[in-house]
């Protein structure tokens, strides 16, 4: 049976310990190609660079993968391994990750893993984004290795129905604590932000994000109940935007005279 | 009555024409405040400032209506008006743009316009991100002005049932030659890129980043399709991604053993 083509990239930089665990699961599979940011694009979204030109460079950061950094976006990133370094072979999957830290719930909005992932599903390629609930540079990727092999193997096989996204977070337990893998939906919650205010040497005030993560959902079946009990979320995502539901609404009380 | 207030972002900048457009209307509803990135932020969708301090500055552009740049994305802008600038205020409503070109089918998803009306949608404020199909700095926004008027009143009046937040679209075309506003779903489509390739004046290759949107969908009821046929397009979104489908067939066909 031919190897499976596994396309890699992730956010944190191909200097990250996260997307390291994941080319080392990736290469007991398939072949491996890794084309990923230069430097740090967190919270980077789906963010693209149209007003600057990039930079693809092979790497060795991998011994015996094929591998890229780009000056860019991970968006950039899946656009270049597909239209300039793959060009005519499609990857049979995209993985994006292992992102340091969570993306579970509304944080798939701004996380620029999971739009690596999206930007593969755009694509129309089976893209899995991975995150593991741990923010730290040092974070530990072994003990959910065996787990991302589990759910990478899986896509690969039954492939993914009225979708081509998913999005997995992974608690930050050892293997025998992660209890399973659960299907959820996305968790309804909100960033409530708080700005820190400072003046810069020059007697100038100037803002910092920071912010905390409030959860607006008590139901079971949400990606924040499944890793809150020790369990893999998966969220099958999707691009469509449209509420269908407000579509139907509209149309019956909306008058545009 | 009281005035409702009025949020105003996008992402072209504060000294962009469509946002002038927009302010212009917006002030003929209600009391207007604009917080809008200080330099061209396109093709940024949701990604956020963390790694830097945000400048928030007053701004004397628009005559009469109280306005700060700040030299971030429009998220940040977002997030910057509503914790900062307005505080203990709740805006009734969120607009952002008009934005110099299309935001159509899947180009929401890399549009910062829209990421500013979709933060304003995550903070449960109703939000209406709205783009004229004429990317040129110069293009003329007066003849959608009654139009997009109208769609802010109806919003204010009845409220997004299931939602919070419209992607309006609307065809570069006299007010006369401008048939309705329709209600629509987001149309499938892909940016087919290519990627310009260069050297630079030191014998080293670079990229630049160019596309074609392609459409993948014949459906009549789509955004593409209306505005082809010269209606503005009203897309409810979103921001739960959750492929509702996928959820039952992986229940019933991955097994994770």
């Amino acid at each position: 049976m031919k190897k499976p083509l596994i396309l890699i990239s992730n956010d944190d930089s191909i200097h990250a310990g996260g997307i390291k665990a994941l080319v080392e699961v990736a290469k007991e599979i398939g072949e491996v190609i890794v084309v990923a940011p230069a430097a740090p694009q967190s919270a980077q979204s789906h963010a693209i660079t149209i007003s600057a030109p990039l930079r693809l460079k092979k790497s060795d950061v991998f011994e015996g993968v094929e591998a890229y950094t780009v000056n860019g976006t991970p968006v950039d990133c899946i656009k270049l391994a597909n239209y300039v370094v793959l060009k005519d072979r499609k990857p049979d999957i995209v993985l994006s990750g292992i992102n340091h830290g969570s993306n579970a719930s509304i944080n798939i909005l701004y996380s620029g893993t999971m739009a690596a992932a999206m930007e593969g599903s755009l694509e129309n390629i089976n893209s899995i984004g991975f995150s593991l609930l741990d923010y730290s540079l040092s974070a530990n990727f072994e003990p959910c290795k065996p787990f991302v092999k589990t759910i990478i193997e899986q896509v690969l096989e039954h492939g993914i129905e009225h979708s081509s996204l998913l999005n997995v977070n992974i608690p930050n337990l050892p293997t025998d604590e992660i209890k399973g893998i659960r299907i959820c939906r996305q968790a309804v919650g909100l960033w409530k932000e708080s700005f820190v205010e400072k003046e810069d040497p020059f007697g100038k005030p100037y803002y910092w994000l920071t912010g905390e993560f409030l959860m607006e959902d008590d139901g079971e079946d949400s990606d924040m109940h499944a890793l809150n009990e020790g369990y893999i979320s998966v969220v099958p995502s999707m691009h469509d935007l449209t509420a269908y539901k407000t579509i139907e609404w509209m149309r019956g009380n909306i008058s545009w005279k």
